[in-house]
């Protein structure tokens, strides 16, 4: 869809690039809400002023967030922090969108992961259609691959999906030191949150893993379908043992057989998994073609504000 | 599109792989071309009939290649051999589909290399759409991974799009032998033809770079417009040399700045561009979401058709 119309809710890193970025893609943000506060032009918000606004005074407008729903908008683009089991209020911003016969984008997991089936279902009553490209593996277009090479022809999916766990342990593997220090490191570099435990357990990524499985089986899995096991217990010197063997060790995320795996695992050293940092890759196998894996930045505002307005652009017009 | 009837020119690896599996696809193969015969059924050839015929006596059926253009095809997919310069037979091939309101999508990069502008040409004067993912990095959606993320926001595309060069390049780096040696092996394993130079000359990889171009910047490119190296004259001591600082050496082939390069490269050993044996990956910087960079099997007859069958796919009914 050219020249879209956003309502954007949620405006933390994320919505703040959509915010900065939707004029170079073609399109207007006509609607911006926080979690106390929205403004709204029909003609399209001045996101300069929104942004200092947001700034000096924590909120975007003088409106109530709600004020959103009535604006005159094409695509509810939903990038508020993901939550879990309902996946409220994230979920109800969605069904109201589709209610109203509006487009939807989410980067904000929790209805994708946790209501998959739900979604599809108000999606299928709807005019509008439901996207979430950024949910998984941000800029990298994962779920536009699989449904290019279509879900039918691919036989698993794995990958390292969170860059704050690899970048832990790329750093531990890199120097030698041990989990506190770097995670202390990863902290104070803004790698990693003040309490970085949906990262490091492993949280974040088996989300990831869940809409990847939803994707591919056509719904059925939430994050309780997921085996899931973290990062913090493993050892400098597991890591040192590895590398004598020429591997290491990466939080990798796959969906295969029907399972949904979250974990630890060793993996050569200079081998397709072992990406540095905070980058991530995401690894389809595909019934004809052999693997194929697509690298890159799976975090960051505009990084991941890119993927939304992918998506904005794949919408059918309304 | 679903369920297309595909005329099919060229029955070499590719051409097989397409009969073999446009069934698993959805779609049905009612023509089939080589270069001296043809079989038709607007009901659906028999594949392994087809194929039987073509092991045993070398035609593909009883028709004049010509006939194949009378059958009732929504989709004529050209996979004969690349030819350079006036790109023919292919390119009046293609010519005569879009004259008549059929789609095309071409594994044969003559056409799309060296007559990019003409072919563009016909394609706006026709109902038919010209798709060509099979010619870049053959099961590598890298064409439509640019496509979705819109030329306009790819600043650079580079990449390692030649398996034959970089099977011997890192079996010279892993082997510590000299060129003559394993370019002999890879004949052998018929990883490298009998007549090499169209790859290790890095001609293949510059069609493809050419290619890119043309999708990056709406035409204006051909095979003369590349600066183009090959392989043949690097000594194993290069190798040795790059490897005491950490580098190895690689046929790279880049578009950035409105050039087209293709040549040996100094590549960091452990970094993205080091892929081993016969694997491709293409490297794409984007504007605001970092590098992306996809990997995977860059030629094959089922790689190379699942890229065909997945273009006929993408495209719009007639």
């Amino acid at each position: 869809m050219k020249d879209a119309r956003l309502a954007v809710v949620g405006c933390g890193a994320v919505g703040r690039s959509v915010l900065e970025l939707a004029g170079e893609y073609g399109h207007r943000v006509v609607a911006v809400a926080d979690s106390s506060s929205a403004a709204v032009d029909a003609d399209g918000l001045d996101a300069e002023a929104v942004l200092e606004r947001k700034s000096a005074r924590g909120i975007v407008g003088d409106a109530d967030p709600d004020a959103v729903f009535d604006a005159p908008y094409d695509v509810l683009v939903e990038v508020s922090p993901t939550t879990l089991g309902d996946a409220e209020p994230g979920f109800s911003h969605v069904k109201r969108a589709l209610e109203a016969d509006r487009h939807v984008v989410l980067a904000n997991k929790g209805p994708v992961a946790e209501r998959y089936d739900d979604l599809r279902e108000l999606e299928a009553a709807s005019a509008g259609s439901v996207r979430f490209e950024a949910t998984v593996g941000g800029a990298i277009p994962a779920l536009s691959t699989i449904d290019d090479l279509d879900p039918g022809h691919v036989t698993a999916v794995r990958g390292i999906l969170n860059g704050t766990a690899n970048f832990v342990l790329s750093r531990m593997a890199a120097e030698g030191l041990d989990y506190e220090h770097v995670l202390a490191e990863a902290q104070d570099l803004g790698v990693a949150e003040a309490d970085p435990s949906f990262d490091v357990e492993g949280t974040d990524a088996a989300l990831k893993c869940v809409i990847l499985a939803n994707v591919l089986h056509g719904g059925g899995y939430t994050l309780a379908d997921a085996d899931v096991d973290g990062i913090e217990d493993i050892p400098g010197s597991a890591l040192d043992l590895a590398s004598e063997d020429g591997r290491t060790v990466r939080l990798v995320g796959e969906v295969s057989g029907g399972e949904v795996r979250v974990g630890p695992r060793l993996v050569p050293q200079n081998g397709t998994l072992a990406v540095s940092g905070t980058m991530n890759i995401v690894q389809i196998e595909t019934e004809h073609a052999g693997p194929l894996a697509i690298s890159g930045h799976g975090a960051g505002g505009p990084e991941t504000a890119s993927a939304v307005l992918a998506d904005v652009g794949r919408l059918p017009r309304l």
